[in-house]
């Protein structure tokens, strides 16, 4: 397994743009995702109560398809979420106007939106905008690189992350582009990945492998529960195999955790980040609820962001998730050196401590002693620039 | 029923004093609290897995004591939690210090802790600030403050809260003092509260009805699964009544209130305050529920600093929490004028809600339209200078 360059531009069979449609002042605002070929979809969504219309309509989409998808079209700017029936209309409208520019059928559309919710699709602009789309539909990393840019909303940067992989002598590629910066708190804000493959799989056998892939990457920045109302992650492929090969399925696994992780690096305000590895847990469920309350604490981010050897907040989040934690087993370590051991006896010096703290990328390992199951989280720090980004985002 | 001036001064038989110990620099660091005759006890502690030493250590001496207390001590500016034997050697000390110099049973006296976990209490300035402290015991308001001066940490202000009410012709009291300004955020830090009444109840009835009034005033103002290592709540009366009395349990819930609404008041960096109402609720448990992800929400508190008329961030936490909105039956009043109706028109403009946004301490009702059942939980805004102070906490 390589990994390489284009992200979702890298897979065969697959054209893209990235255009201004006038949502939002200048900057690119939509995407447009084209396959050669009819795809099979697999689906991860926000379990959000309130769903934004693309969701909705999306789903009905891939029902009535049979799983036959063409293209993808998203938005940024423009959130479509709470906006009733007009909201849905709009997204199937969307669905529509591409499918007729592309001679599909509406069914063979997955529509997606980000951006502030409460605010209807200006349906003129995105009618202009999906023509000058189809205008520019072009394979390889210069497309994709646009297309991830029009989904765009806090992100610094685009989030491109492909990876190749054979099967015997033939090469396939797992390739993906995504959106997500406001991921660093149990936060609203939206996260969206589209992935493709080419190599052929059944709808069954992407579907597992990406809700597997999922579970470790995407699910490891943000809590289920605190999932936008347009949170959205779809992976394509050509049909075929009934089951995934581990090659895939191990390619497909680190483009989500490519891509989270770059949501993580790009975090709203983000000056570092922290690897949070959970180990010694009874089951990888425990190591997850642990590592998820500790990535999701203000204040241990806020405590990151000061380079504060503050390790009592580390601990006081994992002791408050109440998964079992034995409060005399614990140990941790900071960037791999044994930091506190046995429930609070401190082997590294304060100032050792925040000298390591003053690491950009700092990993903190929390040893429960109980067991052998381990999950990782990513989080980024809490910088006054998240306050400030976050105080006046529709304003 | 009367508000009243005083805090936990304000009931007869109570003497206390705050002193400087030398745990922080300069400030008042230890508070002393005693009882002219043997208290029944009632407790809420923290569920966290990590509990600190001086709540293990009082559990057990409410247990073995019969609930005949007589006095509390509480430090702040050393948590005493994650410090194993040594952290519980030193509580148990500090109780049988307190106890020798007031003639009492080491059993007898509460120890409450709250400050940076994973230091140890020096205890010899322990001892030489308790005797300090028994020097200076007294009743009152005056005293009362000085107590609560020397259990703060970051909070600006002390808190205090009194109300008198009638039985008959007889007038009781119940005040308290409480600490805490960090439950602005699902956050670790620590919130004590200690309340005490000159009616006589049972153990049985103050424990009942002391649960029911955090129910609806602390744990709305956090969320259980985040509480501290250290929090505590604790209430004190005479051995008596075998039941509450309505007029004591309404005057009760007041002081927790007003006390739990100064901490939000006095949340760190907090420059405004948020009233959020649950209505046509199901129930009061799915009132409660989406009324705390609506207060936990980073993304609505730095909208509420920013005075952003963001409603998709209220409306979107409340669908994160999972708990059975409809999407399309819901309302959302700001400062009680309607602002979105049926789940997504807006009625008032985005200038007007930002008028009404400017205001000190706005409220918010989020209706459900699915039952008649409602809950209220109040936060702060998080400012830039939450992030300043969390960041540099222990350095």
């Amino acid at each position: 397994m390589t990994r390489i360059r284009g992200g979702l531009g890298a897979v065969s069979g697959v054209r893209l743009a990235g255009v201004h449609a006038g949502i939002k002042p200048r900057k690119r605002d939509l995407a447009l995702v084209t396959f050669e070929r009819p795809q099979v979809c697999a689906s991860v969504v926000t379990t959000n109560e309130i769903k934004a219309a693309p969701l909705l309509v999306s789903a009905d989409h891939l029902k009535r398809s049979g799983s036959t998808q063409r293209a993808l079209v998203c938005n940024s700017g423009c959130a479509n979420a709470a906006t009733g029936e007009r909201g849905t209309r709009d997204a199937r409208a969307t669905a529509r106007q591409t499918a007729a520019l592309l001679g599909l059928t509406t069914h063979e559309v997955v529509v997606a939106s980000t951006g502030v919710i409460g605010v209807y699709l200006p349906m003129d602009r995105m009618q202009k905008g999906l023509e000058r789309a189809v205008e520019q539909l072009d394979s390889g990393g210069k497309s994709a690189h646009d297309a991830a840019e029009a989904i765009m909303t806090t992100d610094r940067v685009p989030k491109l992350a492909a990876y190749a992989f054979y099967r015997g002598k033939k090469r396939y590629v797992v390739g993906g582009i995504a959106k997500g910066s406001g991921m660093i708190a149990p936060s609203m804000a939206t996260m969206l990945a589209f992935i493709a493959t080419d190599l052929p799989l059944s709808q069954r056998a992407i579907q597992r492998a990406l809700r597997a892939a999922v579970e470790e990457s995407f699910n490891m920045i943000s809590v289920d529960g605190d999932m936008s109302t347009n949170d959205a992650v779809y992976a394509f492929a050509p049909a075929g195999h009934a089951s995934a090969p581990a090659e895939f399925s191990e390619a497909l696994r680190s483009v989500c955790l490519d891509l989270a992780y770059a949501m993580v690096a790009d975090g709203e305000g983000a000056t570092k980040t922290l690897t949070m590895h959970v180990s010694g847990a009874r089951s990888t469920a425990q190591a997850r609820t642990i590592a998820r309350a500790i990535i999701n604490s203000n204040l241990v981010k806020t405590a990151l962001y000061g380079e504060d050897p503050n390790w009592g907040r580390v601990v006081s989040a994992a002791g408050a998730a109440r998964a079992g934690l034995d409060p005399r087993a614990w140990s941790l370590l900071l960037n791999e050196k044994l930091w506190v051991e046995r429930g609070g006896i401190e082997v590294l010096s304060e100032a050792e401590a925040h000298r390591e703290l003053e690491e950009t990328n700092v990993s903190m390992e929390l040893r429960l002693g109980i067991g052998s199951a381990q999950a990782t989280g990513w989080c980024c720090d809490i910088s006054r620039d998240y306050v400030r980004i976050n105080a006046s985002y529709r304003t």
